[in-house]
């Protein structure tokens, strides 16, 4: 007999299909074990690529960025990239999902309790799960953009590692929505920016220039924010990699995020003070507009 | 139909028995959902405590150090401390555990994957899991002591909260294990030890004072430290509170760590230095008797 929650059906839009561990199963049985080390120790990565008209987006810099995270952790892919993607496939598939996105978790394995890593590497978890998310959501936030607050970066050292050590992000995400906010840009020991809890930031300088934080420990490299540095390269638009304070990004013209799943948003205000004229920017706007060309973005 | 992992039944003792979220069930199927927050964000809390003598040890701190972690990342508990002591000597009873220990993990539930915590508290998921472990297992830690390494401290900034944020701990212990030694102390930015990645950190100091860091956001409060310190002052031992450094614990008279399943091992090498002598120290011997005796531990 297995521990079935009791929220399962209540929980589980008809149809929903998630793959764990070799098997496509409905959404509101898919399970792991208790001793999954990335239930015990938050010991696992993960990726979420965005769905659009059907098609994964970005995908070949997310598989490599999901490489990277294992091997920076010391865990190995649970099959070969050519058979994630086709699982991956047949999720989207199977969910018929045209506009949303792909949730994609690999854990170390399931174990007897200890710190250490096994001595011998473990069959990894997979865990893929998918689904729709109306357009509606993503044109409202790019029409109106959305409101920042900042928060202390209390992330652990390695930031650059897509681990699920979310906590903290999610704790600062928690603040951000009861003030009335969406995202927590988080800020280093020096009073530097250094992203927001779920997106990369970005803010338009007194100079005109599009800058964000430059990879190092302290930051997620975004694959969004890569494909807008390309985009925006391409484009001939001024960007520089470098710190800003809390201070700068509170007086910049333009202030946005990036991610998989938001693309390019504007950020109208920012611990309750309005950025530029409390509107998306229009270099904001261009730079989505150039990130959705050249991701391929479907707009219906 | 369930996402049985194909290795249950060859990892599981037979007749161990784990609760989950209201069953008590054959461990190799005892199962969360996938979109349960521990998993998906390291949304969880836990506990281990002793067992000896098929007495649950140090419980009560143990249990108010649980409600605390819960408040600190705006949990509830699951059910009232009186049930979930039930609980908790049932699972003992089940497991027939005489010496060993007991694991408590206390997740935020599931919910739809999101960062910010759902405005309405979901039901937690409780997993209580034990088993028996060897008397000689630490009778030799005891008699011998352990190696240490040291390392960067990359955990988050709430290292007084017990959750599952344990990635880099993970990573430390594999490295201490790589360097033939059991704990890794964690060293801060200003070069002085926090504590070891699964164990508080201890020295007997130049003057003869037994000395551990001061509660703070930096470290766990750990109950075994509590009871120790406890313990030391009714027998009038020199007992400080204080940050040392890497240097001074490498000419400490005497090293150890304290830890619910551990009580008080010496620490007879860091770094490939030796400790004292090299063997246990006396110091060290006295405060592990002294705890074993407060906390009841029984020896056979």
């Amino acid at each position: 007999m297995t521990a079935l929650p009791k929220w399962s059906t209540a929980r589980a839009p008809a149809g929903r299909i998630t793959y764990v561990n070799g098997q496509y199963i409905h959404h509101g049985e898919a399970s792991v074990h208790v001793e999954d080390r990335g239930l015990q120790l938050g010991d696992s990565i993960y990726e979420v690529c965005n769905v659009s008209g059907g098609t994964l987006i970005d995908e070949a810099p997310h598989l490599d960025r999901m490489e990277r995270s294992l091997r920076e952790i010391r865990m190995v892919m649970p099959m070969s990239r050519e058979a994630l993607q086709l699982v991956m496939r047949e999720v989207v598939r199977r969910n018929r999902v045209h506009h949303g996105f792909i949730y994609i978790q690999i854990t170390r394995g399931v174990m007897r309790r200890d710190h250490a890593l096994p001595a011998q590497p473990l069959k990894p978890g997979l865990i893929i799960s998918a689904r729709n998310v109306p357009l509606s959501v993503l044109d409202k936030k790019l029409a109106s953009g959305v409101k920042a607050i900042t928060r202390p970066d209390e992330r652990w050292a390695r930031r650059d590692i897509k681990t699920t050590q979310l906590l903290p992000n999610a704790l600062a995400r928690t603040d951000a929505r009861e003030a009335g906010a969406l995202e927590a840009w988080l800020v280093d020991a020096d009073g530097f920016i250094t992203e927001g809890a779920v997106a990369n930031a970005w803010i338009v300088d007194a100079d005109g220039n599009v800058v964000t934080r430059a990879l190092s420990n302290d930051v997620l490299p975004g694959v969004t924010r890569q494909v807008v540095l390309q985009a925006a390269e391409e484009a001939q638009l001024p960007v520089i990699q470098r710190k800003f304070t809390v201070a700068e990004a509170l007086s910049a013209r333009e202030a946005f995020i990036t991610s998989s799943t938001s693309t390019a948003i504007g950020v109208v205000e920012i611990d309750g003070r309005k950025i530029g004229n409390g509107q998306p920017g229009p270099l904001t706007r261009r730079i989505h507009d150039l990130y959705a060309k050249k991701a391929g973005l479907k707009s219906v």
